[in-house]
């Protein structure tokens, strides 16, 4: 497997592209992006547990339900999210950028990421659809990418090459992270493309399995959105026999997904609200794989520990409490931790306690902007992998007062 | 039922002293208290759900497990916990008070808060037990509360005076809160005496009941401690015929100690770390008790709404959010959201959907440092309130370097 460029463009027959329409005020930021394929996807997608859902996702579950899309509309800077008219928006948009693209509006996958509870006015996303399908591009992943960040300070963008059967396959993905990011079944809007030939049942089993190891294991602030949604839209151009069983076919595109979506689950953990670094924790010998997750998850979730990382402290102590009250199956006296980074690992607890360590090198290896917790609970033989950001001022500043 | 001065002290028969022994560096602040009893005392304790607990956690339980205690010691500035020779220090402790006051070892109650997994020196705690113990008043109270502040700001002293069977009843509490809290089972520290006459049973009875209602629906920043514990020593001297059933007594018993724990909850939930304001989640029509809980809870806890709550700003998308994601059976189309505090009342949501409000009541009304965020689900007829605090720099400053 190669990593390519592209985006979601880099698959054959994909398009995208990005406008700023007027949701936003600021002319200079795209508002509305799009991506088309020009066949028919099979499509897949999983939303958020939250009981408060987005009307674009419960459009989108309509839509999608044969298994079946070929474009994805998004906004930024209005969630579309308890407003009385929420649905019939949605539904207005899928059918406005259908006519504008000659599909049906029943294969357009529709998603709105920014504020709750503000009315979304069709307006300014009609008057945009023409700009933005006459502006599709092989070279639009970037545009598209930038049309649906919030508070996001970096584009999101991966794309990988693979082999399926002989025939070349490319995947590529865009993000929008930041704020309000702890995943739940599923996460922030993440949409994937992939020219690889896979039956719709067998490209939702991929995503599901998928997302458990990935999305859900990322935290920024707790918080799980109302509009979470990861869809991966696959059109079979590149030729390949149609994957339609679990075979080593299958476990070659499940491998070629785990690449983009680890990939994508590490810049958005990165670039996490007000974030300076990306936490990564590492849990390896536990009893069962749901304690591993637990305890990544935990860690990661730490305030007092994300605050310590943002100061460079080896406040070690924050892991172990973080450990114990995680709700997992653990040895506390047999639990070993570490920290590291480019700067080197620094050893700070042993069985459970505290062990002398140079607090010089431990300031060098947190100084650093990606840093692995490495904890070992020597209980077992599972491992899980979390990832999450630090707890800065910029984070309360974002925050407190978002909406102006 | 009447609020009174004296803390810890109000109680007839209890003495309190809080000196600086050298566990901190900095000579000013106090870091060994000590509460004490003339008359042994009904004890009950509640601990911290954490599987990693400190070790003078362990001793206490251990103590305590005849129902009996007479005196309370507490170090801040270290936790013993994490440390291979904690317990022996934790017992040595006990040792050494009970000696110089007289009792028996078996009958202290010792707890310990401040950084985890640093060695505890048991040389200076002995060398100041004599002035801690010869300082012993009955005015004592501010001192020892003093005695077990970390990064708190505010010493936190409460007492009442109620009647039971016809005798006057006092009882008096003191809590350190600040960060690490979100108690589950147990809380931070928290020490209550009480003058009246209660059968040990019936005492854990009482404190098992209320810190369900009262110190568990506490959130700071999610972190539950390693340390967290509720002591209430009660040794008879109002003369009142011991409650050894659940009759009218008991009831009056419970209501004195509600009207304390709720106060202290409010005292360390106003002063959590880098805190400006007290938050106060009242959820109303629930389906269940433990839904109304969720709700509460959840809402509290959200870092989005608390920076939201330190800008002032009515993001109430956030509350929403929060509650969809409780785990709480709601039906989010008929849920009503309104702010309250000294200024008015505005109400933001109703039936699921935003409604127009001032902005400029909403601001004037989140500017206060008491707010209310008040949740109607309109589904069933149970309630809960929890206690939490605004995310500020503060906060991210406070533990981006606590151990410097």
């Amino acid at each position: 497997m190669e990593i390519i460029s592209g985006g979601v463009c880099a698959a054959k027959g994909f398009k995208a592209n990005g406008v700023h329409c007027g949701i936003r005020k600021n002319r200079s930021k795209r508002d509305l992006g799009l991506i088309f394929s020009e066949k028919e996807c099979s499509a897949a997608a999983v939303y958020t547990s939250n009981l408060v859902k987005g009307a674009p996702l419960i459009v989108t579950k309509q839509n999608i339900s044969d298994g079946k899309a070929q474009a994805v509309i998004c906004n930024s800077g209005n969630a579309n999210t308890c407003n009385e008219n929420g649905e019939q928006i949605a539904v207005e948009t899928c059918k406005a950028v259908a006519g504008a693209l000659g599909i049906s509006e029943k294969d357009v996958v529709v998603a709105s990421t920014g504020v709750i509870g503000q009315p979304l006015d069709i307006t300014p996303i009609k008057s945009g659809i023409p700009e933005l399908v006459t502006g599709l591009t092989e070279n639009g992943s970037v545009s598209a990418a930038e049309a649906i960040m919030t508070t996001d300070t970096k584009v999101k963008e991966i794309a990988v090459q693979f082999s399926v059967g002989g025939k070349t396959c490319k995947m590529g993905g865009i993000a929008k992270g930041s704020g309000m990011i702890h995943p739940n079944l599923a996460t922030m809007l993440v949409f994937i493309t992939t020219d690889c030939n896979i039956a719709p049942e067998m490209l939702k089993k991929a995503l599901k399995t998928d997302v458990q190891n990935t999305f859900n294991m990322v935290s920024i602030d707790g918080d799980t959105s109302t509009n979470d949604m990861v869809v991966v839209l696959a059109n079979g151009m590149a030729g390949n026999e149609e994957i339609s069983e679990e075979n080593a076919d299958f476990a070659e595109f499940m491998k070629a997904l785990n690449t983009v979506t680890v990939a994508l689950c590490r810049m958005i953990a990165a670039d996490g609200e007000g974030a300076t670094k990306l936490l990564e924790c590492k849990v390896t010998g536990a009893k069962t794989e749901e304690d591993a997750k637990k305890v990544a998850k935990s860690v990661v979730c730490s305030s007092l520990l994300k605050a310590a990382m943002f100061g460079a402290d080896a406040n070690w102590g924050r892991v172990l409490c973080a450990i114990g009250y995680s709700g997992a199956d653990v040895d506390v006296n047999s639990i070993d931790v570490a920290f590291f980074s480019n700067k080197g690992m620094v050893t700070v607890c042993m069985n459970g306690v505290g062990v002398d360590f140079s607090e010089e090198l431990a300031k060098e290896v947190l100084s650093e902007d990606d840093i692995d917790i490495v904890v070992k609970l020597n209980n077992g033989t599972y491992s899980a992998t979390a990832w999450g950001c630090d707890l800065t001022y910029d984070y309360v500043k974002i925050n407190g007062d978002y909406r102006t």
